[in-house]
């Protein structure tokens, strides 16, 4: 594998090239191989953009159709079939049955793209400019996203200041017994607190790059009941936490909360395609025709194996079952694996929805230990968390059980062998 | 054609299905069906994204044979073997015959993502902030790129002040005989001007949105001699006018001047597919690893067909030199419209590079009568320019003569009719 | 009195001649006179601007022999005798007592010029941005001021956004046992907090609009050994602490903590002269020449009235113990009364430090009672807080102790009144 | 004179005592003594604050006769006698008079202040972000004046960006012919030219540090019907051109033209005390109370001397002739040593209005060797431009006939010594 080359002509701001510095050629469900023949699990799975695994039969199949059918591959905004078709079936499928009535906007085929849509539409729609964001917040790196981003990595690389947000203390974030909305409302109370009145508030249920932090329900429904009094929009991000991997959907779904935008990404191709919705309420649509723009908001592909991925994982509740049973069985490994290190001296824990898990090790230094190991073993799995202190889990939903504890298991040993060293 | 149920579920943004508000589902090349099987030609071919038609059989074929061989959809930024051949054809058939020697970033796969990685690099590599972009520049809706973007419509959407950029007047904005470098040089030079020192110039060679805007050659050599004076980076955004649109492979070649920075988009996958690709002197990569990221940077099905491409079409000059021959053609009918539509006491003109080519009857409003005829009679064109009062032709590059001819005629028609209502 | 004309010329903004309806004309100590020979004791002296009284009699007599001597009255910022003499005096009496090294830069004769200096110079001397402030804090209302500045009502009426700084809450924000500074010491050291890196800490000791918030010694001493560990600057705004305000000339002196720059205005020419002054630490001197500038640098009458009151009132400690004993009185008067006002159901308190206090009756409603009253009686007295619901005495610091039992026995009536109201 | 002491303690940010390093102590009229008793004669006065001289008799003595009555100095935003003949005043000799019905704001004392409040009153009243400024201007540098200054020292030195504004190029920037408003019409015609809509125009008439670039009555003419034609706000900084230096009390009445919005200070008080003001169209007084203040709005001081310079200089046109006539003699003589220093070969020209004037001598250095050499000789003389490069005549209007000739006469011996160096 000439390495070497890719090296040499690629920008430096690569990344997982450096974690997996090998040359990937095929790929199916939960396993992936080198151009050498080595087959390595995948507990990455495109950060939470392969949640059927890669190359899924019945997606693959409906898209190879397609393209021999001959039907549009790009259409920029107009309107085709298969668009048609998805639409009619997030309607039949997922807003619907939930009791939600949106409509939708498709602003480009990326998370970045769906998110200055959405704060924008936000602040379009309520004449205000300020969103609240929250610590480890992660949406993005484009300018308008970045501004309610909060690592400084992205933010000290753009040279301008990132404008149109305010930070606030995540679920979590002040340690035990620190109610972090105390300080939300005391703001938003306070007219002289500097907390600019908001548009919006934009958050993930659970904070996937910010380290698998998970905003508890009593949380939730507090911010939910604190938009409401304070007359400001609650906008989801269900870019990584969306699609199923928390073990609902739709990731607010366990609040038994109604954002009032949601952004999705990633999964919602269910192919690993380039795609992105903006879901609004009806009333928020307050779009003139052409404010929001893009060459590639309508990507017919994805529009295809995202209808054929509905259809298949969503009809019913089976698969929302499986995912939550498969996700104890990885909280239960996740936690032997905490009480493992903690033994060693090192101050581990747990924590997650669904299969949406982290295990944090306290420091980037033992988490890369240990998945360095991981690796080599054959198990490809990313560290997040400001100092990547938390061992993620984003294995595809779609894994066997066999795979799961096979990889379960390299990762145990790799675990082992670090507190070894 | 239930198009009731799309205006209904699809927010208002939505922009080409009010110009083509038909269900389209099948294309070809420069052919383009609707479901209930009314056949259009495709002026528009994806706003310049479909440089090769649609379903281009060879590029189609490709595809068809990866996905068939399990090959990776989705691989985040991670080395492949796609990707590997992807960059050797850069190399071999773009960069070292053009005698550049650039480093590739792949920033995510639209336009906008292409454009905010690259005017942050250009920040991040002089330690400035200021970027130059021009009068009629569009550059993309994210709120960096929005920056260098002069459409109103966008930027009063924004409700936020897009920062990082100042305006100068495009070649020809003042009209016949001014130089509008002159304005550009004074304030260069003049510590008072209000013009913050840039990073880099960033410009269209042809101005695709803003009205089909042709950068003269002599203007686009003394701006390269004025960023090499005042040691600032010149970025040209290729999106919409490189991928051969004006008859060469970059559309700065005719100005025989070598950008800093080029950004790339479109027609790149040559498939429709999303795509964007930065092109960096080597010297300027001061990226560090993971400082501008995104989950759609490694689409692999865009790598194959943007392979496919190059190497079909850009492995000798024969097609460069089709584009210059169809451009003539369109040229020549365009001038005689032009000369039509001023005979009849509405002043109009021609103008363009390549097939890459605009035919501005001063209004939007007849610019509208026209177009509109166009479609009923089976012609997809749109328009461009601020008051949409420029018809543009951007067909597929590999329109057949025949098809070409028949658009000429529709559009032709289209003109008469409209002269004569 | 012919206070219609007024209203009908000046501009809407006019704020205090809407709590004081009549036109003044005389004053002297801590009275003031209106047309009508009406006389007031004052409580409110300038805001915190006339820390001697008005027309302090040897300040007056420095003034007009100054004026009669033909000195320089305007000199933009050349050198004048006035100014090396209050330079000399600044030096002796303020800086070397204290062990306080720092060079002067007077940038303008208002605390807002001040403000924008010292942060622009933090900016600059450190190559960061952003700038902490804290909930409730005001610095003034320009733009670069503005954004640390946290009432809504300058904010909203500004139309853009104000950049360049982030909000932390103050000492005491939330609530009994909460140290606000956890928050601001865990964001510093996660790097995806969304705190970017500031250039500096900057904040009132007691605040002054914002409702007489104390901070504590330790929360001060706290601050100072967050910075020096991050290696950030430590700028106090002893705007309206500063000048003995507080019993010590600079207010953080209660905390024997040294910050590396410091704004000074309102008090410091001791005669209601318009001035300001920064002070910073010599290696901080990184500005170039002119690099800030303004036309009213040098007002010679208030280096002149400034220099005849650090000698007259701070060249021993006398005046600081005198302050402090009159502090005393007002806080033990401000107690009864919070425990009247209590006992009548509604509860309040009082805080502060020296003779900068509050008595927070929790309303604006309630405090505008109070303060109404007061006015009618002969007590011109204000309200602070982000209700107006705090009622602060800045009586000048020379207030007579018989003009302070009056001023305080006016004000217990009008609590009583308004209690019996 | 202890020189060495003040560039020890003193900020190098210092200006003024650079080119001028001595300590000054006594001045009169149009002349000025250090403290070794050297006699200058200044042709600076103040930057365009003594338009009356140093120590104006009668203002003085109006000065000293309200102090020694115990008149209030500072009184916030009260309403004083003082403000009250002020206001009257400006009334019956400013505003009656030439046909203009403003309504009055005091912004705080300085022309900074007077700009922040102008501009960000011309957003709020129209509720639109931009303020239009043009090359070279100055108007002050705190974060929202700066925006709309061309200086590219002070606003590099900001290191964040200044917002709000955008430049365009002033009369004549693009020399002879060039009608610079033909770019702003364009711009403002058409939806794409990046110009985004503005609240205001902002301009002086004749720029002063920009180097007495003078705009032409047409083209102040023209530029108020555009601002009719598309609903923007004119507003004309008269902080420097204003009181009378151009040879009218409002530069802006050569041209006929009433402007929406006056920023007023430097000689407004006549007396060189710090004093600003804003005079606004009565409907465009959108403030509601206290959305923008400051310590010293009410400097009383200034009000007394501003009351006494305009009925002493302004209540007939005795004063404006007198000023036209001093006018065309400095004309003269400038034009004569333009024709000199051309004659040696040094392309040198002279242009102003009024007392406002400026002899361009291409080069900084060439008007350093000049003004350097005048100095010496005993003449205050200061250079503006963008490098420096123009000679300025700033000498207060009331100068006498001799020291006039005096002045002028050394400025050409310096000339003459400076090119035969």
């Amino acid at each position: 594998m000439d390495t070497q080359y890719l090296e040499n002509i690629e920008s430096n701001v690569r990344t997982y090239s450096r974690s997996f510095p090998v040359i990937f050629d095929k790929a199916q469900g939960a396993r992936i191989w080198d151009a050498d023949g080595n087959e390595y699990l995948d507990f990455l799975a495109g950060a939470g953009t392969l949640n059927y695994g890669h190359n899924e039969s019945d997606l693959q199949k409906a898209l190879i159709d397609y393209i021999q059918s001959g039907g549009i591959v790009h259409g920029l905004d107009m309107w085709t079939d298969a668009k048609y078709q998805f639409f009619k079936t997030v309607e039949e499928i997922l807003l619907k049955p939930r009791g939600l009535d949106y409509k939708i906007q498709l602003p480009g085929p990326t998370g970045t793209n769906a998110v200055e849509a959405a704060i924008r539409l936000a602040r379009h729609a309520t004449g205000r400019k300020n969103i609240i964001t929250f610590t480890n917040g992660f949406h993005g790196v484009t300018m308008g996203a970045l501004a309610t981003t909060g690592n400084s990595k992205f933010r000290q690389a753009a040279e301008l200041p990132a404008i149109g947000a305010q930070f606030m203390p995540y679920d979590g974030y002040l340690g035990e017994g620190v109610d972090t909305l105390d300080y939300l409302e005391k703001a938003l109370t306070d007219s002289s607190s500097g907390l600019d009145k908001p548009a919006a508030v934009f958050f993930e249920t659970v904070q996937g790059e910010g380290g698998i932090n998970v905003a508890s329900i009593e949380w939730m429904q507090r911010l939910e009941r604190l938009c409401k009094a304070h007359d400001i929009l609650m906008i989801v991000d269900d870019i990584q936490a969306g699609c199923g991997r928390t073990g609902k959907f739709f990731s607010f779904e366990h609040a038994d909360i109604k954002p009032d935008i949601i952004t999705n990404s990633k999964s919602i191709s269910g192919f690993g395609l380039p795609f992105a919705m903006v879901l609004m309420r009806r009333d928020l649509d307050v779009w003139k025709a052409g404010e929001y723009n893009g060459t590639f908001r309508g990507f017919n592909f994805a529009m295809v194996t995202a209808t054929a991925a509905l259809k298949k994982y969503w009809s019913d509740d089976t698969f929302e079952k499986d995912i939550q049973r498969k996700g104890e069985i990885v909280k239960t490994r996740y936690q032997k694996l905490a009480s493992l290190i903690s033994d060693h001296g090192h101050p581990a824990s747990e924590r997650g929805r669904g299969l949406m898990r982290g295990l944090d090790v306290k420091t980037g230094e033992m988490a890369d230990k240990i998945t360095k190991r991981a690796f080599k073993k054959g198990l490809i799995i990313e560290t997040c968390g400001h100092d990547g202190n938390v061992i993620k889990c984003l294995c595809s939903l779609t894994i066997t059980g066999d795979e799961l504890e096979k990889a379960l298991d390299i990762l145990e040993d790799s675990v082992k062998d670090a507190l070894a060293a």
